[in-house]
């Protein structure tokens, strides 16, 4: 048998990848027949004067991928595939990237000012080459120690919480910290209870492993353990510090109960600190982690809001308790956070600048929330009320407006302003407001924008 | 009612929070009884000698925690928490941070100069302050849309695949990207076929899940596509270019079989990509995702083994029949992986750093692998049998020894190297061992450690 394949000796795509290519095209749209014999190295060389090696190469990646037999002693033979159908597999066309912006909401994401790059800059140009980092190797399923030690006495000193490094467990994203719990728990609880209005998020992960949900409305005076004892869930996902979305802080005596609850049931209380730690009126209100004395609580932090969103790193502290399982499964579970990201952290922390940035946030978010306040209340009056917010990067609002629910929301996309609805009622419509991220000189501009969106 | 707190006026402890801590050990140990009433403001200011300020802000904290109630126009009475016992919930001692290096094996990990951290670096330093990056805000839960492009260039010349940016998902390692993908999928599929031997960590996620796991044995001609044809399976997870551990590469007869077996069955197959791009022999096999025409491959890949292990960034093909589920789903879940880490990313391949990564590191791990397949059969002559791999970073070694297997566990972390048990039948020992971390001057000291882990 002949092959005389169309070869570009002038081509940057090597004679052998050419020859290979002809061939295997040849061979899936049936112009070499099955079981026929390819021309010896040798022939072919000759033939098409290619090299030897040329040949040889191009014969032996055919027979890796099984297009054709090497039969010792007698050559090389087309295999059959004749029965496979193989149109149009040709690989697709490199497309040009563009680059591409996503719509970005005036007040969603953190303070410009608030974070200090130079400083995050000079620590991770030291981490990547710190032969402590090992960038080389892969990162530890829990966390790196350094980083864990650092989390651990934050928690105890910002939190009032009562952990050590071996509890905690670091990831990326408090749904990927989910899946493990999960995976601790799930031969013991197979319900969750969540509050309602409560973080979707966290929902979700549940209802893709499966969980049965059970929804507890929160009410004026907050989450009502009443109702949860009366529901047939053991493990319940809860925002203590600062109810989200709706602000409430769960009073002392109301801990006290729920952590009573969770003992009585052997239960669990999965405390989710999103942003406890930013509070305006006072200090802030110290964890439920660290007022439970029987070991009933998971504890779940993120530097998202308190950092940076776009840097993922969330934390989870384990009960005690529940160690023994986690260690055993912990390497079922690859780490999520880049290790270099870690180590930077880690030092930020050390260094001191983690308490010096929550200082400069708060002050800078004391401001914004004031004057957005302000600002609602003198552009609308009584038409919008406040629920009055002493902590965390968003506030509560109720507005009197008889516009449309699906074209609110489409007129807040069209603003670009990030507007999370809670819920309806007659002619009043509750959401809640980041504001975070608005620039402090354009709240005024920002409320007029909203006023838009609202009313026409 | 008189109190009489001891307050240090030179501790750096503000005098508010010292009194508030007083006032609310004082209510937890019982010793304020409740409905007491607390001394007015001014009251306390004079005789504890204290600004009004202080003494609102003490009473204010207590008052937002639930510690005591403010009455309008009566004042601050304790709260009753008699009913519950406050033993103990004293914060922690801050802990001493100590530096702490996990086992670091020989052999495992990407190889020390293939990395080059000089370029990587300008490239963050530069993507931090990108405004294009906007690290304040949070990422596209799908990844960012530079990188997906990037990515799907990349997948398309560099192992045949046929995708389009839309159908990339970026996230921190393959166990994320599943969990999604299950999101996807599980309302269809509830049971999945894997390899055994095979790449267990993506097993765990399917069994967290609740999948049923249906074991198939590969042989030495590789995965048989019968055996899947007999299982209940409609989903099989796959390493066709380069089976692990095992090492097989799977006949393009074979993969038409399981491309035909999918569109038959409406089946999907998960096409893991962990090494496919290193290939010695010649050109990386292409992959299954190129070769499919009926839209039935999931093809998973990711820069751990590629590039750096400790950076988490991981990626995922969908299929175009599931984008619209996946569109409908995406915002459950949030990016898993730093959006300046994808930037970087990004940069980094468009710049045309990757493309000659790949090269240095195929010369790299070239010499690894030839220079320890050497070393071994010089050492140990016919006690080892080395099933000769081509690509990839790691070899299939089956050794006669008579050692016991967890005394070999043993050793082998004492020496720290890095060794997966693969099967032990008689006196035939099975195992797969990396080689890319290996220091290619230490190769015959290694070879050595390794005898005395096999032998003595």
């Amino acid at each position: 048998m002949i092959i005389s394949p169309i070869l570009d000796r002038k081509s940057n795509k090597p004679l052998y990848i050419q020859l290979y290519e002809y061939i295997k095209t040849e061979i899936t749209t049936g112009l070499l027949k099955p079981h026929s014999k390819l021309p010896s190295i040798r022939e072919a060389s000759s033939t098409l004067n290619l090299s030897k090696t040329t040949i040889e190469s191009a014969y032996s990646q055919l027979v890796a991928e099984g297009y054709i037999d090497n039969v010792p002693k007698k050559g090389f033979f087309i295999c059959d595939l004749s029965e496979y159908n193989f149109d149009n597999i040709e690989p697709s066309p490199k497309h040009t990237v563009q680059h591409y912006k996503e719509i970005q909401y005036l007040n969603e994401g953190v303070d410009r000012d608030s974070f200090d790059i130079s400083i995050w800059r000079r620590l991770y140009n030291k981490a990547i080459t710190d032969p402590e980092t090992n960038i080389y190797n892969s990162c530890s399923p829990q966390g790196e120690e350094f980083l864990r030690e650092e989390i651990s006495n934050f928690v105890n000193t910002m939190r009032g919480g009562k952990t050590v490094p071996r509890q905690v467990v670091v990831g990326a994203g408090v749904q990927y910290l989910l899946g493990i719990l999960i995976g601790i728990i799930k031969n013991k609880y197979d319900t969750v209870a969540v509050e309602k209005p409560g973080f979707n998020k966290a929902k979700f992960v549940f209802e893709d492993y499966n969980f049965k949900i059970r929804h507890i409305a929160v009410n004026d005076s907050g989450f009502p353990v009443s109702e949860l004892r009366k529901s047939d869930a053991k493990v319940v996902y809860i925002s203590p510090s600062h109810q989200y979305p709706l602000g409430t802080i769960m009073p002392v005596n109301k801990r006290m109960e729920l952590l009573d609850w969770a003992y009585k049931n052997k239960g669990l209380i999965i405390e989710d600190d999103y942003d406890g730690m930013i509070r305006y009126g006072g200090m802030p209100i110290p964890s439920l982690q660290g007022l439970d004395k029987n070991d009933c609580v998971v504890y779940l932090g993120s530097f998202s809001k308190t950092l940076l969103p776009s840097l993922r790193i969330s934390y989870m502290i384990i009960p005690k308790k529940l160690l023994p399982i986690y260690v055993e499964i912990k390497n079922r579970y690859t780490q999520s956070t880049s290790k270099i990201d870690q180590m930077v952290l880690a030092h930020f922390m050390n260094e001191g600048h983690m308490v010096k940035h929550l200082r400069r946030i708060k002050r800078i978010y004391k401001k914004k929330n004031s004057s957005l306040t302000e600002c609602l209340k003198n552009t609308f009056k009584d038409k919008i009320e406040i629920n009055s917010s002493d902590s965390g990067l968003h506030i509560v609002c109720s507005a009197k407006t008889n516009k449309d629910n699906q074209q609110i929301k489409e007129d807040a996309k069209k603003f670009r302003i990030l507007l999370n609805m809670i819920h309806r009622n007659d002619s009043k419509l509750m959401f809640s407001l980041n504001y975070s991220g608005i620039n402090l000189e354009r709240i005024q501009d920002f409320t007029n924008l909203l006023g838009k969106v609202l009313y026409e």
